[in-house]
């Protein structure tokens, strides 16, 4: 933490906004990190410069043909200390991003503090109201002027920060979710397991189709086989079958989820059993018949658990637990975001106060 | 073609480059086609303005989530005249691309329009040489400044103009390719039939990898079984056997190409027998062994035609045709650019002259 990082004051600072009413990911911060790389130097050290748009060729290769890379964590208020949660996971999981589209992979240590800087800097934009927290942005894209499909020569490393409300104004809210057996997110050999660019947008067609239903959210079946439980939107999926929580194992197709893997941690700490497993639809649907499947939930950063009330499977609908938030779900959901607030103790060594 | 366009002038004009020596895509002409989208007016007339750099916020989301689209054409130069082939093609195609992406279409005919116009203002780019044409790039993305994963509300669609080489300076020569058993690069119902961002940064380590290899491609197969031939690097791909002319039938994940298409269209008028199949890759591996499969090669925008030479399958090289040339390669490239250079008859209407 002692290295120093160059910063370049703005003229002026906005005004901060009343972050309950405020767009989840649309009003930015008065700084962002930056740096640069390439060929000749690496990335460039790194500095923090005010909030600007960037100038970037028409051809740059990153929005040509994608490499494009993101990560997402935040940072959350308690009194006057601020509280990042695992955010080398992040880091190491943007180089695993980095690696696959053959980009360069970024300095951890430098990055880590450098946000660590930048949080500092921008203490007074991390939001303090219930479920509220400053959303955080790393990103690096490809931004060399030329249009041959190849690994890009130069690169942009930024992070941008976005002080958000609670997915449910910290209430956790039961959604309808719709099995999808047409359009893939991913499948081994791909990309689905990194946070690339390409993934998004891919998956923007169903989830209009399922909000066209009445369904919030996807879930994702396996690609080869489209029999195989993946993922729900844009979070990891767990269920609970006779009071054991299960949650597909990771393939190579499905993003390995932070909340997911912490989850899993906490859940072991607190007495749960928990299983990675091949899940078939079939056997879910099953579950969900018989009645030993009691509840659904998705996992991830913006919204930690997000419970699932209804899903429709193969054309027919079931309730989960009543369309009502399970016992467990509850319980892990408070437990975690009470360590992640720092009102519980932390007994994984996740947080970094700042 | 009669619709007038909004020119802004351009202070000075560059100095044009010996195209000859210049890198493909990395030199771009004194203007490029403008278009802005927003909800509320739809996509803006399109202007021409001198080429420039693009101010995109830093929370643009066609760079977070690959909502980004893109097409490729060539105009020839014969004498005086400027040819485009095919171009109303590349629009309806980016429409089909744009619609996958839950992106806005664009009015085919007034894109056409205006590219009209951009070419006839730089008519003088385009080069004469042997080999030699302008690269068209028509390309949308969304530049919102929003980071939830929906489709984005604003856009921008630009059209770049960068004068090229021959790929073999109008002859054709013989690549080595790889068939990749490990990574995928498309699945059905997944997005391999559109020209988007994502689908290029997640072929570039397969290509990374088969060039440390020694091998200049890679030839893709199915994304379920791993099996059925789809295609090369960036383009499709077409066998010769027992004197007919065979290319993957389109299934959801290969590109439909326009090479691909018109070189199916004027291979018949030539009287060539061609099929459209599901082909396994140990079949061609028995076609090679057994010397039925007499030439291999793979067809798009930028090559026309890429004769491969040498191929390794399973762990195995083979030599195709001697690493020569094939007869019916030649055939079709003299006769395809041809018609594209305005030298031969061009019985189909693929050719606009400006
Ligand atoms: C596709 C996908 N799956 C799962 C997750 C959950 O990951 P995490 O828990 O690290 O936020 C994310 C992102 O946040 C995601 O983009
Ligand atoms: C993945 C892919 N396949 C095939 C092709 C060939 O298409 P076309 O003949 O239209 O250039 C291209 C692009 O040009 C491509 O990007």
């Amino acid at each position: 933490m002692g290295q120093t990082i160059q910063i370049e004051k703005a003229v002026s600072l906005k005004e901060k906004p009343d972050v309950s009413t405020v767009k989840f990911g649309t009003v930015f911060t008065d700084y962002m990190f930056s740096s640069n790389y390439t060929p000749e130097h690496g990335w460039e050290e790194p500095s923090i410069v005010p909030y600007q748009n960037l100038e970037i060729s028409p051809a740059a290769n990153g929005i040509h043909y994608g490499q494009s890379v993101f990560e997402g964590l935040k940072a959350y208020k308690n009194g006057d200390e601020v509280l990042l949660f695992r955010p080398d996971e992040n880091f190491k999981r943007l180089n695993t991003s980095l690696e696959r589209l053959a980009m360069p992979k970024i300095n951890e240590e430098v990055s880590l503090n450098a946000l660590y800087e930048l949080i500092k800097l921008e203490r007074d934009w991390v939001p303090g109201g219930p479920g509220q927290s400053l959303y955080i942005r790393p990103f690096v894209f490809a931004d060399e002027a030329f249009l041959g499909v190849r690994s890009a020569r130069t690169y942009q490393y930024n992070i941008i920060l976005s002080p958000v409300a609670g997915y449910y104004g910290g209430q956790l809210d039961p959604t309808a979710i719709y099995v999808e057996d047409d359009f893939v997110r991913a499948v081994r050999g791909g990309v689905g397991d990194i946070k690339c660019a390409g993934n998004y947008a891919a998956s923007i067609l169903a989830q209009q189709k399922a909000a066209e239903m009445g369904y919030e959210q996807v879930l994702w079946l396996d690609g080869v086989e489209q029999k195989y439980v993946e993922e729900v939107g844009s979070m990891n999926i767990f269920f609970v079958r006779n009071n054991e929580l299960i949650t597909p194992k990771l393939n190579g197709s499905i993003l390995s989820g932070i909340t997911r893997k912490s989850l899993i941690e906490l859940a072991e700490y607190k007495g749960y059993t928990v299983k990675e497993e091949r899940i078939h639809i079939d056997e879910l649907q099953a579950g969900l018949k018989d009645g030993s499947v009691t509840e659904i939930f998705g996992s991830g950063t913006a919204a930690v658990i997000s419970p699932v009330g209804r899903m429709r499977i193969h054309g027919e609908d079931y309730v989960v637990n009543d369309n009502q938030v399970g016992p467990v779900a509850e319980d892990l959901y408070s437990h975690y975001t009470g360590i992640q607030y720092g009102h519980l103790e932390d007994p994984f060594g996740w947080i970094v106060r700042i």
